[in-house]
């Protein structure tokens, strides 16, 4: 009888020790939940000072509704979340908010890369020249009819691409999306053509070019 | 001697079968790898007729590379993967290759919806027309400055969405990218807003106004 209970406690124990494995090794192998975030526009025109004065998120007085978030606020506020770096790769750059948002990025240290489209970097109203102004590094596509990217990596990170161009255009009256994710599987391949196309527009490279080709500058 | 033998085969049975069990559940709460592909253009000019006759994939004769795989290719077997529905919401749609697919889908008896700018779909060039005349229910977007949208959703599964317009240029000449995903989290959103927008530009919901208003159809 002794030796019964001794039997089942022993199978109790080694069962339950086996499951308490099984749950730890559960827990190890869930994966965590990957950001997934889709914004919509055109986004409704709201004050959006809170985002660059986070220490005084009251103070502002102007006369659009605050403390309402929306698609622009939150694209606004993933775009300030980079800590190390920003690779910028953008059709036509116009909208003032977002140029004051990579200006602070820069101001806090952050490295910025900017490629852009030669065309549309030097039309009215772009704020590509204030970028450079400021110091920021910048190309421009040289390769194609248009660069027509509109995307960026912060902090080799997180994601934002879609339709919408960095206008006051796109964000206020176009219908427009941006997916914004922090997914290895999509996050990666726009980091390696980044750093592609921005190897391929390294002013540098044509100056190279020159150098060994002289006669080709004269004519 | 004989009882401790039994004890410990007990225990050891005990255990194997907590094993197995722990693997079983580790398979079945193990996800599957979600479809996730980005794609980059400009895209390599290749023959893409096997795509169209997949009966016959050798039988075309053009001077056009055979049997290469582009982004275009891949983007137009995602569109041909469609079997239900396809839920199209363009702002530019002038490439004949991608019309061609969604006349084929059209003709294999999948749902079609498209939506599209109300300026672009008249430009020279558009195939909208096109779509319209072989009876494809085609709507435009009217509540915004432009409906700047380039995403697609197959059988409410595959989201298509990116800087990529449906035309030539865009496709063969411009730095542009798609993402191709199944992650639910950002399908989902797209679907919803396809439909809001589609709803929200119903023709009959004008001409009930105008019931309602006829003053205003006169003025």
């Amino acid at each position: 009888m002794m030796w019964t209970v001794k039997v089942v406690g022993l199978g109790m124990l080694a069962l339950s020790l086996s499951l308490e494995l099984l749950i730890w090794l559960f827990r190890r192998l869930k994966p965590g939940r990957i950001f997934n975030e889709v914004l919509f526009f055109p986004s409704e025109i709201v004050c959006v000072e809170h985002i660059f004065t986070p220490s005084s998120p009251y103070s502002c007085i102007c006369s659009l509704p605050h403390g309402v978030e929306t698609s622009f606020s939150r694209l606004l506020h993933h775009i300030m979340s980079a800590s190390n770096s920003l690779d910028l790769c953008v059709f036509a750059f116009s909208n003032m908010d977002l140029c004051r948002a990579v200006l602070a990025l820069h101001g806090k240290g952050v490295t910025i890369r900017v490629l852009t489209d030669k065309d549309y970097a030097a039309i009215t109203g772009s704020q590509i020249g204030v970028l450079r102004r400021a110091g920021i590094c910048v190309r421009c596509d040289v390769g194609s009819v248009y660069m027509h990217h509109k995307f960026a990596v912060m902090d080799g990170r997180l994601l934002i691409t879609g339709s919408l161009n960095w206008t006051l255009t796109a964000v206020q009256s176009n219908t427009e999306n941006i997916v914004v994710t922090e997914e290895p599987d999509l996050v990666q391949p726009f980091i390696k053509e980044f750093h592609r196309l921005w190897v391929h527009n390294d002013p540098a490279r044509f100056h190279q070019s020159h150098d060994i080709k002289p006669a080709h500058v004269i004519v």
